[in-house]
């Protein structure tokens, strides 16, 4: 049990990628709040697979459906249930992927785990297509946020061994956010897509994969935020962060770069900018013992390349009992990071509403 | 609210640096389980401060009191608490700190969060010392563990820039683990020491702090133990080690390595060793849609530099609305991460034992 | 935030009575369990309204419809989504409710506690049509606790001033549990109905409405099951059955009449029957200390009158701030009780099925 | 696992009868709060024993402890921990007690829950000692209730047959409350005393004891406080109250006596009382749909007599494997009910506070 989270808003996220539909359940959000479903619509689009060359054909709308919580769209206080529903679901046999697990999925562990009753097709409730609930739910804690005055976005970092700048963490705005949702693609030097798509194409011409890097901001978040110790913006953030499939590794501010640093220089010198306490530097990503600092939290998520290839590749039969070479056939991404990029920014906004929401009390 | 950990056991951390003990109630333990208290002691002893010349010299037994749950040391299924006096507080004045707030410490945030009624002598409940309970609590998870054959350990990585070798993922074993658990340092090439000490001293000589990074492996977890999205294994881990003061990453397995290689590179392919499944590589850490592959769980966590350092910094006067040079006084240590370890393989156990009683219904 | 319930599984349940649909997700339910989706029918049915005299005449064939969580109807080990849609909603206009609500009802409470953007239609989510999926969910840990030899289930002890006969709380058994739910209503005693419905008809037909008391037994349940404290099986069935509307009391064993008793009198004296512990009378009803004693589980629920009366009514005007008159026009139960059986066995199975997971660990 | 209570505060209880100590970790703690401790010593005096004729003749102060959560009884913002030491055990040989169980007690269950290993000493954690941790944290809460204009007080309702008059649960105020707590024994007819008295002593010098009711009322609670479904008031308020130990049941407003009347009785009629929305009658207790009304909250809740009589029982040998008679020795309440008062103000208060505190976001 697991697929819940939050302690003041509760996000409860359920089906499996070929059952009738997924959808997710928000309990504990404020009545009188307007939703902006065409907003909510722009932003699950992002994550919509069969948009562009570098992801998988399946193309589905991702059209949710709001069933409960709110009248004309207005949250009336009674939990949200959004429904999204599967639809271009491939009726192809499945029996052989139970038996063969393909390598990096979640298959043979969640074999073992429910006794090979699990859902296999598409990877059943591992699925990245679980992300799409996700989103939903994210894209209702970022108007909620925004209403706050707190924005957060995010852009590709790397893909493999192709980068974009950074942020910089002293400085990035709700300016600099808004404008990278509205560039092309996310990124902060636009010009460095097409080598990233020349890498993707590469490799998926030879059916091969490719992972990268993801940063997102948080901005306008006043200082004081957050928990002390299992419940500070890092373990909260971190928890809905491994929450999006692929993702490796987590680092805050300058991450594992500080671990190479003397305390002098890390350490981020505070100072007045008018009646406000400000950091010159913010090597600490916005948070300090877990609490926000009143500066940007900016973090990085590493995701490993996208587990379905299509070249052939070692595995065992769980039936049969011997090792056996398996094929993939089927659709898939041969990068989830461009896709990926809304589900760090909803499972970021979901984090941060919550916290935001214990500490309004 | 967030000092509390766990969905199967309940672990509820209390105290600050200086109020008259810290301690640990530990809910859900089963019972029967005679604890092997010399155990414990050893086990916290590695943290315990005042060991050695890269330490802080404040000197504390950090001796626990186990004040119930238990009858002649045996678990009597009623929550059990473990109390840690604090004895070796300098009742000197700290309300020069609750002015001038330590750069990259939880001081600033802290105030604001508390409205200036946080305990601000030695950190209060946001100081390290709070990861004396952490590791009682640890302990105790680790013994229960051990009793199904898992093995927790960890090593440090690097120091600044002196590394130790990394684990083998692959074959990491409870021998391995235990070898290192009785060497000197917690080191896998125990050469290495003179190097990372001089580092620290180096730096301690001239009034700074340095980092490091800490890894960790876990052996004999069988597969399919985790929970997906919100609870898998690495959500959990996450959670846990950024409750340890100075971390500021987690990666498992290559981590954000992974995020430059290609698919078929970071596939870690299956094979059957007997009638057990394995994977000839471990890049995925032990770790498949958050559940356990059956194969060794390894990470690394990144520690900041000491935060306290002796030289003068740049901080505000809160009270007096402007910018004021700081010298922390006090004792500190100029490097976290040996004593670091323990506390990570100790929030490890505490994680990895809740999943696994969650997944023991 | 409340629509959700239980330690180890999750039952967290949307919608209001008139939204688009209702449902429940129900998480941590085991993997591999073939749901007898007859059977959810039929208790369900037990529930549903429009089927006597004594009902509302709003006829919904509650039809469940489960959009995750299982695999040709054996669960999977994701999350199960069952979907109940709203077909027989009337479109009047409710906004005269939302200013002048309705005595007894949550109208004027739940118009503050959402700065009246609550959902008046059919009184939104606190309807107790909202029991459907409550019956839904306990309809499938009903089963699953049957293929552990428990068996749950509740008759009409009285409605209004008539009697049923009371469960021999020593002696109450499967078999007498399910010759229950076989008569054609759920008493003890089959001729007390004509009065029970003369009762009902007689309220009808002046514009008035009744309530009553339900008994319920669980039977089968092994001593020791029940945790210390906030969560011993008072506790939590208590806070279970307190989610069915119009739910004003409950007691277990003897309840308040044991507070008239010599302790002589009221103590259940233990003795072996064969290998097994049992007490030779029952006025503890199965609980000692919140734990199970391995006796039959009793206990009573009282429920108050329908609140929805014909009868004119003294209410206030919420938006003209004065004291109105009102008529409440819409198809009520006369009498709730007979619909709250299957309400009563639901809200048990579930409190009782998660305390049995906690303690199988 | 249960000795916690609360979303918004947690309350997590921790102790056995005889172990060195009991106490209580309160997590949640708004900081700067000003403790007055004088108030929470009379307060945990009304419980403690020793006191009088009708009580166990262990006289233990019960003074708590305070070891973290303050500065100068200020709260910190960090866990509070109080201690309460258990000075006055009695070292007898408890072996006895483990193998035969006390009717009535938890003592056969724990045993079977904990397969042997139950601290059995003085009824372990489920002694009614456990109490005075529970006290304790609800008069911190009663405090930070006191802030807000609410009041809890509660009164002996009866003894065995005898009765005190009941509260006038439209007009029940704060000054009514607080008469209560300064008048001699918590009566509303302090002449009902020596009638009670004589009732307990009777069945005293007997060897046998008595139970009775207990009214409570909160005063001072705004409309629309509570949530739907499972967090409903009086489901939080019955979760708390049944971990008093004895109680077998509780009633809200007009609770049982509502099932046997017509709607158009039972419905409680709104009028304005200048700008404020009251009811004319308040049988619904405070609460409707499970929200605060405004009107006073007014329960009852049923106290079994003390299991622990003088007299000789029938029980059984569980290691002998056969029945056995019992004669219970030691120090016992012939009437649990006094002592009991403040315990349900104290559970009332945890519930309501954590319920205002949710309700304040």
């Amino acid at each position: 049990m697991s697929s819940a989270f939050g302690n003041c808003i509760k996000i409860s996220i359920f089906g499996q990628s070929h059952s009738e539909a997924i959808g997710v359940v928000i309990d504990g959000l404020e009545a009188g709040f307007k939703l902006n479903t065409d907003e909510i619509n722009s932003f699950m689009k992002r994550r919509a697979p069969g948009q562009n060359a570098v992801s998988t054909p399946r193309a589905e709308a991702d059209e949710f459906h709001i069933i409960s919580g709110v009248v004309d769209n207005i949250t009336c206080g009674a939990p949200l249930c959004a429904i999204i529903n599967n639809t271009n679901t491939r009726s192809k046999d499945y029996s052989k992927l139970k038996e063969v697990p393909r390598p990096a999925h979640s298959d043979f562990p969640a074999f073992v785990k429910h006794s090979g009753f699990n859902d296999i097709r598409g990877g059943g409730h591992f699925s990245a297509r679980l992300t799409a609930p996700l989103c939903f739910a994210g894209a209702v804690c970022m108007q909620l946020l925004e209403k706050e005055n707190i924005f957060i976005g995010a852009h590709i970092s790397s893909i493999k061994d192709v980068h974009d700048s950074d942020f910089d963490m002293v400085s990035v705005s709700k300016k600099e956010i808004e404008a990278l949702k509205k560039s092309e693609k996310p990124l902060l030097n636009q010009k460095i897509w097409p080598l990233m798509e020349e890498t993707i194409l590469n490799a998926k011409s030879q059916g091969d994969s490719v992972g990268g890097i993801i940063e997102c901001a948080c901005v306008g978040l006043k200082p004081g935020i957050g928990e002390p110790m299992f419940d500070g913006i890092e373990n909260r953030i971190s928890q809905a962060i491994f929450a999006v499939p692929a993702v490796k590794g987590i680092e805050f501010g300058r991450g594992f770069e500080s671990a190479q640093l003397f305390g002098s220089e890390n350490n981020d010198a505070f100072y007045f900018d008018g009646e406000q306490v400000k950091t010159k530097t913010n090597n600490h990503g916005g948070i300090l013992g877990g609490l926000s600092s009143g500066m940007p939290i900016v973090f990085k998520a590493a995701f490993k390349p996208t587990p379905s290839i299509a070249k052939e590749q070692d595995s065992v039969n769980l039936t049969a009992g011997k090792n056996e070479k398996l094929n993939i056939e089927g659709r898939h991404d041969p990068c989830v990071v461009l896709r990926a990029v809304p589900c760090v920014e909803a499972a970021t906004a979901i984090a941060v509403y919550d916290l935001l929401l214990e500490n309004s009390r």
